[in-house]
């Protein structure tokens, strides 16, 4: 160990010397300094910046002359943004500061003005929830394609039988397209639960200055709705302290990666040798030079292996905000990293699982062979003597094991046993037993609402496309 | 290290002996069981089978007399786990078991017929889902109690000046009714939070059975409205799979512990011998047999400390559901433990913080001597300066800067400044400046819409007695 | 919605009459006391006063008599408890005042002198501390009777020939007795880190007093050692502000948790039918009374499943224990339940797992059927191309590519392959090729150290046994 | 919300075109890839292929003049980076390849040798251990220097008092430099935690090849020790399966960043108005143009506000190695971000505490002032009684808080009370207990191994700097 440290300790000391006691300031200002990723919120700030300006002018704090070089201004930096001509500079600390300072540059003492009646802490508060908002509604897009993508699926396989598992061993016969309907329901729920937060976070907190407000005569109300927010928040402390907007973010991301990495596992495991239910398409999975018959899910694997990191994401947050005093404290920077990294991972997986789930090719042969494997209609046939038989559920549960002992020894499926063979286990059977006993009946019989029958699941893909789709 | 050591293993080879090798199915059943902590879903049980055991006889699953039976046996089975005479044992797994267990034992042959057409997939996942929905119904009610206490708190000091803090630095003077005014706006989000979970998570998956549905012509759309939902869930593989509910649960509880560790902080800090701000409560407190005069804050550190543990139970279940195939798997059975230490934690918090909140005694003389220490009207000078001086925001910012400079090294407040003095820095400055150098007069100043001027905190506090109160 | 939500109402209603404002002190007493969680530490808190009893006595800040009397109180109580005679309230908040009074009440006066010289602060850290000690040395003593285990299942299968797997895709043969010697390292790191956090906690907190140290002339080094520790804390300050025991002890054992939900995934792939590599031992997991053949991996389930649990809690303890002031603060009794919870479980866990693995019964047929559907040998063949034909890597992998493709075409293995077709391909390649095509050879062939090779897995295997077990 | 729902829809839709249909494979391509992070491993992979390479050529699986042609080569290659010359792209997905394809391109067919005996499974595992490596290295010299900071701002304070605190309520007078050790005890734990990481990691998976091992005849023992490490792991399977460096690496970092997290709320704390115990240096804090005065703890802040983010680092890989089946699985890909993202703030927390409490000013009369107006001898009064006037530890409790009561009713502090005064209280007392009333005296007698009598502080002092510093 000690040669490398030896290694590793001139190495520090080389930066010690330089970065430490001569140049501190110039850690501290990169430590501090937010802009290296705050500058994504730079189209936000130059929109806040326009709304706040024209409101200044129509409440004559400052003059519709001062407005308009102000409005020129903004159109000039978001011109030079876009066209990577603007300078970054960590001296400039955050995107508010940079386009500030370059708006005083481009034109004059008016630029000094944009600041009037407000502060950063409501301005960054501000332009972060818009950044937010415009993320939520692009999930929310996203979810409604890969609902498409399962959708379309599904209705390819609504009679394309396949065995159902609890505890990864088989319990009953189903039909695909019932199964990938199940992950149409999920992020069902997670479309709500961002339509939810969105509707939560549509306040806005400019104006609120640092604090307290201000004694400058502005309006709240007409800001915000510029900005596309229902209203201003009501209290301004709150609008400076709060966070609520990246929990409620962070937290309905957490649970759709868990959706997501749930349908991953199931096609990594899928396309696994001991199930081979699926083919992976090529573009979203990994061939091998060596062995071209095998491909690797890293698909599937790297949006499963994203589910922590997002929901290490809200936690980050959580643990963050937690036994902070109000208002502004400036621990509450770290949110907007938090949230970058969990987002673009999000978009990312959700691009991805749309593109993956539309190109799967399913093998339905090796889902029936499995389900050969196994007595999967054992249920239908305890159900059929609790109804046809008039036997209490309990007790026929009792006997149909046995019968299903009986056919395993006889290495016989369940429909290949004859009446007679039931009889000596049960006088109360009869003929109509084997309608129950094979996959397909199993399937048909299973009419209960929101069951695996091909005729109900035909039905609640209309309903899916309907409801999700129009 | 080696004689505890010692001790320990000669310990730990006893248990061995017994508990491995002679006892492995008994220490198995304890494992597996669940009884020792989800008899809390003894009473959902109960009414989850007087619906499904009606519905089985109004579809002539059953006789009604059969049912009748049932609905008698249910009943004294409620009286006797009111009157602690049920017997509950590892042997009998679950709550569901111990219920349909004695029910046979009571009532004979009917018994046995209870769980036809369903599984304890979907019985399991309805029963906890009516005890969620009741935790959060009672959580929504607290959270409206607490928001009364602050309110009773804020009408009693609308006007009581504060300093207001920004990273724990005096930023400038605000109303304590207005500070926890925050906190109601906090609090109301919480409750939205709580109402989009009770929403969402209001459909039912009894009927589901295993996952692929029942062949008994079963009525889905009653049992969920009797139970108090609005109706079914659409999918049966979806619902056997899904802890959505959970989690939208933990996660709001983990939100609001947040809100609440930060007004736990607070309150810390406030009767800390620093701020000498509030008296903290006999009944929430603790007081030192040696020095009568101290109280530790211990019901506050306590909710601050317990915030940990509710995001914990947040991260459990995702983890745990993270990467689950469909549909059942036993990991699943560790939702509940999760959620009822997460609630149960979470109520005593609102509780004890409602309690605590309601009884404290303010003393604004501390929290005005505090503001003047400093100089916290500077930034109603640099408003003025660019209000009533038309001087730019940003200069008017270093003005202020100067004549700080200048009191602090006179050791004056701002209002004592004179004329002259402030001429000295800059021309433009006249005689209304003394309008705005008191703390006073700066809180009145704040008028923006939402803003901490006493007339607008009173009406604010009309505002949230309404909407949230009433 | 509504109407449930009245229900709720009243009930709570009813509640908070009674509760809050007639019972507000018991609640917070409730609330407050650890009596219902901490009455586990009792044994080690009669350990400590024993020692610190005995400590008084030989400095003289007590007589020797009353050092007599209080050891035969203590040995009294400890009867009680041991006899469930001992009876615990929450008026008297935890264990260590329990002990005390009741000391009080048996021995009168001397009893009320054995909390000289030290404070709740240290003895709580300290009982604390000697529970956690212990709970490490079984966790220890638990994964090395789980290597055990593995070792012992390894032994049988040092020949046992499987597919290897990466992405669950196969990727070569392995032994499954190599596979297993996978986990004996794991869990072998597992216990050097349990004996890493024993090294680092062994030293005691008693004596600290409140936090300043105390005016009386104890002997700290002689109560460390009595109570088995190898010293006393350096500072008294963080001998009471410290929790980086149960840190270090909960780090671990989520780390250990991770480990155990691998093989336990592994197990329920392998139970699963499209698997069949293991049959699961009946008393460690759960059969169907309908399906007889049929069994649920319910033990490896639970295993994974409590995962995030154990992770939860050290989460809970960093986000407890972030931003305290130093010294004690009462968030810090949060740390006991966390602790217990996730040492309960993961204890259970060990021994759980450790029955579960060693009762496995492998069928090696399966595991050599599942290769066989596969080209698992490819890599050695490419292998073989730079070893004995001098083609470089890169190029070696592309021509083994063509070989594949070829084999899987005609659908043959590769060792069915004849010469000439190989030859069409690449007319470097001889007949010693046939070597290294079969499963066996290319096992044998794995002689790298830590290889695969049934040679170097039994040499393994006994460097094991002799290293983890011994 | 509609509008901006339209707005972004069909900004999304614009990038669904091109981006998804067309360039799927292209996103994808970006999706996989980890060049874009793991390029910071390009030295370490460099290091490795050198000593593979060496070996290779010892061995004679390649010949010496193709290892020439290798290092050649892949000295170019580090020039190469080192000027800023080399050319990444996510065409060749990580760094591994990056090197191994420009080697090719720089040397010829000797490049395509050097994959020889190995697998990207080996190559990535090591690569980035020698990483971790180094990082741990520099934390624990970054911990010493943090420590050496510490100690000479205790050194100036040995005498300097201050009130201890416990539930953020005076408890105790103590010396700050006292205060200051506890940190330094922190500190040296998490160096001997950070040394036992690097001890468990020492142990190189080069030559575990994909899984298996493999057939070339190396010399694993041989490049282990070139690259640093004691030597091979022994399993070849665990080699490649194995992320433990990285939970143990991340959990000591979570903390630290605790340990870091308390001193920053500390500083906070006491740079607040409230306390004033300290003045924060320039360079560590921000001012405010408009309040010269102020100066905001935003380096403390951020520490503190970091906490999370490395918890959630360590949370992320915990969650994401879950469940995972042996051997690599492409989730494990995630790691090394996490890792990045948690080291690189780790060691500007350090490096910035570091600087930060070096440049402290205390202010000592702060302190003291505080420590007047409350009775923080009391403890000390109590123990008199007991030690000197035999009366029993409850009892004095119960008398301390009559005096302390008295004096309180009195407004004087417990010094300037007359014997007379404290006679009526209780007749045992006599004059010597005016010597136990001072602050200066309580310091002073609290001279238990480890109390905060500044001789005892001296001695700790002198300890600490020859254990941690030399």
């Amino acid at each position: 160990m000690s040669k490398e440290k030896d290694k590793v300790t001139k190495k520090i000391s080389k930066i010690w010397g330089g970065r430490f006691y001569k140049n501190a300031s110039k850690m501290m200002n990169n430590f501090n300094a937010s802009i290296k990723f705050d500058k994504r919120l730079c189209f936000q700030d130059l929109e806040l910046n326009k709304a706040h300006s024209s409101m200044l002018a129509d409440k004559k704090i400052i003059t519709s002359n001062e407005n308009k070089k102000i409005q020129k201004g903004l159109k000039l930096i978001e011109n030079e943004i876009k066209n990577d001509k603007f300078t970054f500079s960590n001296q400039l600390e955050d995107i508010h500061m940079h386009i500030e300072a370059r708006l005083t540059e481009l034109i004059g003492d008016a630029g000094k003005k944009i600041h009037t009646a407000r502060s950063r802490n409501d301005q960054v508060a501000t332009a972060f929830k818009m950044f937010v908002k415009e993320q939520l509604i692009e999930v929310e897009i996203l979810l409604k394609q890969l609902q498409g993508s399962l959708i379309k699926q599904a209705s390819l396989h609504v009679q394309t039988i396949m065995p159902g598992f609890t505890h990864l061993q088989i319990a009953q016969p189903i039909t695909l397209g019932h199964h990938l309907l199940a992950y149409v329901e999920m992020f069902g729920r997670d479309r709500e639960r961002t339509l939810d937060a969105l509707k939560r976070l549509n306040k806005s907190p400019l104006g609120a200055a640092a604090l307290a407000g201000t004694s400058f005569p502005i309006d709240r109300v007409k800001t915000s709705q510029k900005l596309g927010f229902s209203g201003p928040m009501e209290n301004s402390i709150d609008a400076v302290s709060d966070r609520d907007f990246v929990f409620d973010a962070l937290s309905l991301a957490s649970i759709i990666m868990v959706h997501l990495s749930r349908i991953s596992e199931e096609l990594i495991l899928w396309s696994s040798p001991g199930f081979g239910f699926v083919e992976l398409p090529e573009t979203y999975s990994t061939g091998s030079s060596i062995m071209p018959q095998k491909r690797n899910p890293d698909a599937a694997e790297l949006i499963r292996g994203k589910t922590g990191r997002v929901a290490g994401a809200f936690l980050n947050v959580l643990t963050m905000m937690k036994g902070l005093p109000l208002a502004y404290s400036k621990d509450m920077q770290e949110d907007k990293e938090a949230f970058f990294d969990a987002y673009d991972n999000l978009v990312n997986c959700l691009m991805i699982a749309e593109g993956l789930i539309r190109e799967l090719k399913f093998r339905p042969e090796s889902m029936k062979k499995m389900l050969g494997l196994d007595y999967a209609t054992a249920t239908d046939l305890a159900d059929y003597l609790v109804r046809e038989c008039n036997i209490p559920f309990r007790e026929a549960h009792s006997i149909t094991g046995k019968i299903v002992k009986f056919a395993k020894k006889k290495n016989l499926s369940l429909e290949k046993l004859k009446l007679d063979e039931l009889l000596s286990i049960d006088k109360r059977i009869n003929n109509s037993v084997f309608k129950v006993l094979s996959v397909e009946n199993s399937l048909k019989s299973k009419k209960s609402f929101g069951g695996t029958s091909p005729v109900l699941v035909k039905r609640a893909l209309s309903k899916a496309k309907k409801k999700w789709l129009s």
